[in-house]
């Protein structure tokens, strides 16, 4: 059986994480859950070399000084993305650069996994299905009615998963607590499985223009050691667009997975403490700090000690020049304080 | 009439204030309302030459920088308190160094008090009740049913005031709720009017070896400029009291002058919000702060920038290398936190 070609996605900036997670050291980069980082954890998740071959990287050049500091001595490829276009001509960049025949998976970079046997259970039974071509989702068993994930509802019954019945956008608290009582909807990770060809044929199947850029630009691409730097022109031409709208939810071999392995994309500090290792009353803390009649207390400080009374789900987050206090609820709104957005 | 000689007690650290309030430099020397330290807002309220003498300041050996650097070029004269022995031995200090038919006026140093001129008028009213051997103390109009308070009830009335009926230790919220109700309980403030002949002679009366200490280590004190050094044998032998337990609950003369003066003893974070000026959800930031979706949050740093997110009534403090974030509930617990205790 021929190995699994994983592909790891460096994009992105997020700013729910600021100010632990800042443009110039995002949140893949972080030692955020444990003492490696999400990046190194996505590594790591791969590199069991019966089963898989050696990652290729997609990223920007912002972020490859840390992907190549913390690779280590990791043998590995890395593209080079012109710009940034969002996740469907990223795949597509490490689609063309494989054989035809070569099953890849797409791991996004920031994402944490606790149960690293059940991910790689799932990724053999997704390259399965990829290997008779069809476009394969990770479907993530839901543990709660969350609002801030897509949903998968599954179809009829594919050796080791299911077809896709319908994608379904982020829904509000009354229809996710539906779709957890329904039991056949599931999260939308971002983790796909493809065999390369299969996903050049859908990608010129439903954008063309896509598929012809992302060729011109690996054609005309440059290597430099490990590194290969598509063509800009051709690519800067693309309109943008992510997997799910350009190709997962218009090809009709749509397929999942379903999968429950202590997933989370942390995607802001409630998710982050949720993913972290807790006290008996839910807090957790890093750094110099200390807590009285709290729960459910994310502190977390790399310089001044932190000292608090009588908080509940509340995350406090010090970090060189900036303090965030937040309710946990309120933490959706951390992108759009001065601080995360004028950096 | 003879002028009032102002007695401004700078004794005592509190905690309560930490970390903004720090051993070494405690909370009268803070401008913690306004622009001036509680202080210098002390000395200005007894500054006006029509109505008061110079001050005398009672202070221990590690104020008296503070004292010093603070009095600008203020006349006043200062007793170094050979060691702190809570407020009746202090007191006594002041009022054996002033001849016997001088009042004064005893005023903590780390209160706030919005009204001066209602101030000004009960010190008149007060030292009116002193000349007529009066122990006369400043009883403030409750404004809530405040359990961190002693309380006074009046007597009968006395011209510009009251016989004081009962002194009452803090009371538990129900018993506060019902002094309100009553409407003849006043806070104890710790403001105290007395005839310094007057006041010794009731010291010897219920603390005869407090007075006779007292005199003997005024007897031998010796001066440096403005400062007086008591004798420190005879002061380390007293037992120490407060000047309520020692003289006011034990004489037969003492009085009481109603006022509403917009008084607080910034005894912890939340009086320090009260104090504040907000905005109009009851905010109060100093320094860099940004606050979203907060109500009745005092925000205040030294450095670091603060955005909080979605809190309500909580108090968060940068100083230096210490950062505290507390519920106003949990604010009575500050000075146990190791931060605050550990100085």
């Amino acid at each position: 059986m021929s190995k699994i070609h994983p592909v790891i996605m460096c994009g992105g900036s997020g700013t729910r994480l600021w100010p632990k997670s800042r443009k110039s050291l995002p949140k893949p980069f972080l030692p955020l859950v444990g003492d490696t980082t999400l990046f190194e954890q996505t590594l790591a998740r791969c590199a069991d070399a019966e089963q898989f071959a050696a990652p290729i990287i997609v990223t920007g050049s912002a972020h490859l000084p840390h992907v190549e500091a913390q690779l280590g001595g990791a043998s590995a490829r890395i593209i080079v993305e012109p710009q940034a276009k969002n996740t469907a001509p990223a795949i597509a960049l490490a689609a063309a650069s494989l054989p035809d025949d070569a099953i890849m998976l797409v791991c996004p970079s920031d994402h944490h996994i606790a149960d690293v046997a059940a991910f790689r259970a799932a990724a053999k039974a997704a390259a399965e299905l990829a290997r008779s071509d069809h476009m394969v989702a990770f479907g993530i068993t839901p543990t709660h009615p969350e609002t801030g994930y897509g949903y998968i509802l599954r179809g009829d019954a594919l050796p080791g998963g299911y077809a896709i019945e319908r994608f379904v956008e982020k829904p509000d608290l009354e229809r996710a607590s539906q779709f957890l009582a329904h039991g056949g909807y599931s999260w939308n990770g971002g983790i796909f499985a493809f065999r390369a060809g299969a996903f050049m044929d859908e990608l010129a199947a439903h954008r063309p223009a896509m598929a012809q850029a992302v060729r011109d630009a690996m054609a005309g691409a440059s290597g430099q050691g490990a590194r290969l730097h598509p063509l800009p022109e051709p690519f800067a031409s693309i309109e943008g667009d992510s997997v799910d709208y350009a190709v997962m939810e218009n090809t009709r071999r749509a397929a999942m997975v379903p999968v429950s392995m202590g997933w989370s994309d942390i995607g802001g500090w409630p998710a982050l403490r949720d993913a972290r290792e807790r006290d008996e009353r839910g807090n957790t803390v890093r750094g110099e700090v200390e807590l009285v009649d709290c729960s459910g207390v994310l502190a977390e400080t790399n310089g001044p000690r932190i000292s608090a009374i009588g908080l509940t789900d509340v995350a406090i987050v010090v970090d060189g020049n900036e303090v965030l206090v937040t309710t946990m609820d309120g933490a959706q709104k951390v992108g759009k304080l001065t601080g995360a957005s004028k950096q």
